[in-house]
């Protein structure tokens, strides 16, 4: 998108603010409900938050508060192809799950999975999945006590689908939450962006292009670790940039907070090959799925020394202060482009990239 | 099956116990992989268990110990179709996890549910389905605390997938455990079997029976309670007997043993109308799905009380005592037919009712 003038930015946020909340639902479920974006949400609310209602459901965070310090969190991974540069659905579905957990702070102590697979599926890849998981399993010093099997008739999946559940229990003392977000709080991202759904979009054969690039799929229990112990208390709240980007995770927090966020492009880490692919698909890189990456909401005064600790780990060593709170205008991220000029980052309203998780 | 002699019956036993304990693999997975008999048992073995290998997997209980008196339980809903008479597959989803940890006595501390939709389901079956799903968890005393949601392409799903993960506290000083069956322990069923199973193959509308069927989908926390509050220590386990029947259950029972269950078949409480149904089809009711029963061995001076106990609750007024361990032959369950006879009643090799939960 070209940068807008000043008018066509407050024009847009007026717009967003005549808009009501919740619109009317679809009459059927379509891809972009699985997109993580405005479809997801209004999904979200209407259906489920509707029927569930409950307050550890209500918060929406990556993980929810059970009782005492205890946290679950529950990923269905659909991700086609199965196997792509850097991974595969049984990696995936072990990190995204302990990274769920992470970003509320907790420490694994529980895996859970369940397989629905398709009738005439090689069992050879059954097997070399599964290891797989266990092997992410083993980094992220997690069991999975648990797990179920169901096989349908052909035609009626995809090969296979791996749903995780995480039960964490939370870091002694610590409060991340969305409502401690203040103006002046800096955003860190803990390295590059779009990695992961730039390679199994190019993993899929369907785009011609040949750039080498490898998903970004990796536990982040040990890096938050690291952060928290760098900067603890000033940390308001830690999210994984996955389906949906750090566009998305940033709207969420805008909307949540009430407040305002500054992203400045020239800022964010992006690998020139995933630049490249995202340029070809005209898909703006912070709308791209991150599988191994944090955004961190952190207090001034601790923001050097969070980029510092991040920076320090092998996971996160491209980390970048990447954008700034504001009080105004509520609800809205807005980016600072390279030309100097400012543009609305609103929540994804299709599905560019269905299925990369 | 007509009844068998006496050397029938050894024989059979003779050859179960020279067959290798684990088959080799098929190449591809079959429906059979997914109906909890012979070809899950090696499909768990060889490539989950080998993989994941961890002492609470390995219990293979139907929730398995996390850290205190923790325990967790996972399940995917494939059951086709999705609404049948007594239930759907929301309601389904939330009682199967709440009756695993139940069956671990556990009390439910909180559900997380993933959905796997096919694009263009309708937003209204997907409404009616998950408030049915809430409706379910308010009768057990459980929110539903996390959820997701992912959407894939028309022809790679069914309509709808879902997952379903408990965690629950058990009972304190309660400890369930199939390595303390003895002989002499009875084997009691808390109502009629193959309710469930039977009503869904019937919904299918492919048999082009007309028989009234209801499943009998059902929390089971609370007849547990009762149970537990009645016979106490003298529970030895209990198993709630669904995808493979009460067969598949006593078989895992007495391997796990290496003790013997013989039951009396005409003890087994069959509705006439599932017997009918069972009887058509050629399927025993012993390996039909359950969903609102559970089966408890208990010692056999507690069997009476027990059996009181679960009589006045009204999700188990057709409770009986349907069996007895015995010593020998280890590993083995035999059936006491009503024609005076014998016979091996041993795990499903194939699946006669797929899609069944």
């Amino acid at each position: 998108m070209a940068a807008r003038s000043e008018e066509q930015v407050l024009e847009a946020i007026e717009a967003r603010r005549r808009r009501p909340h919740v619109k009317l639902m679809d009459q059927h479920v379509t891809l972009s409900h699985g997109a993580g974006g405005k479809a997801s949400h209004v999904l979200t609310e209407m259906v489920f938050l509707r029927a569930f209602e409950n307050p550890a459901l209500r918060a929406l965070g990556d993980a929810a508060a059970v009782t005492g310090d205890l946290v679950m969190s529950t990923d269905a991974f659909v991700v086609r192809p199965l196997t792509f540069p850097g991974g595969d659905i049984g990696e995936l579905a072990v990190n995204g799950t302990v990274n769920d957990l992470a970003m509320a702070g907790a420490v694994p102590l529980a895996l859970t999975a369940a397989f629905v697979i398709e009738e005439g599926f090689p069992t050879a890849d059954l097997e070399r999945i599964v290891v797989s998981m266990a092997a992410a399993a083993r980094a992220a010093g997690v069991h999975v006590v648990a797990g179920d099997t169901k096989v349908v008739e052909r035609g009626k999946a995809d090969g296979l689908y791996v749903t995780t559940t995480g039960l964490g229990r939370v870091r002694p003392g610590l409060a991340l939450d969305p409502a401690s977000i203040r103006p002046g709080d800096r955003v860190l991202v803990s390295g590059t962006l779009g990695d992961h759904g730039m390679a199994v979009m190019i993993a899929r054969g369907e785009l011609e292009l040949e750039i080498d690039l490898e998903s970004d799929t990796a536990p982040l229990h040990d890096l938050t670790r690291v952060l928290l112990d760098a900067a603890g208390d000033h940390v308001r709240c830690l999210r994984d940039p996955t389906r949906g980007g750090l566009a998305t995770v940033l709207n969420e927090l805008a909307l949540s907070a009430e407040l305002a966020i500054v992203v400045d492009e020239a800022a964010v880490p992006v690998r020139p090959g995933t630049n490249g692919a995202c340029e070809i698909l005209g898909i703006d890189p912070l709308y791209v799925a991150n599988e191994g990456k944090l955004a961190a909401i952190v207090a001034p005064e601790a923001a050097d020394a969070a980029l510092a600790a991040l920076r320090a780990h092998p996971l996160g060593a491209d980390a970048a202060i990447v954008g700034e709170v504001r009080g105004e205008p509520p609800g809205m991220v807005l980016l600072d482009t390279a030309f100097g000029g400012s543009r609305v980052v609103d929540m994804l309203a299709g599905d560019p990239l269905p299925r990369i998780c």
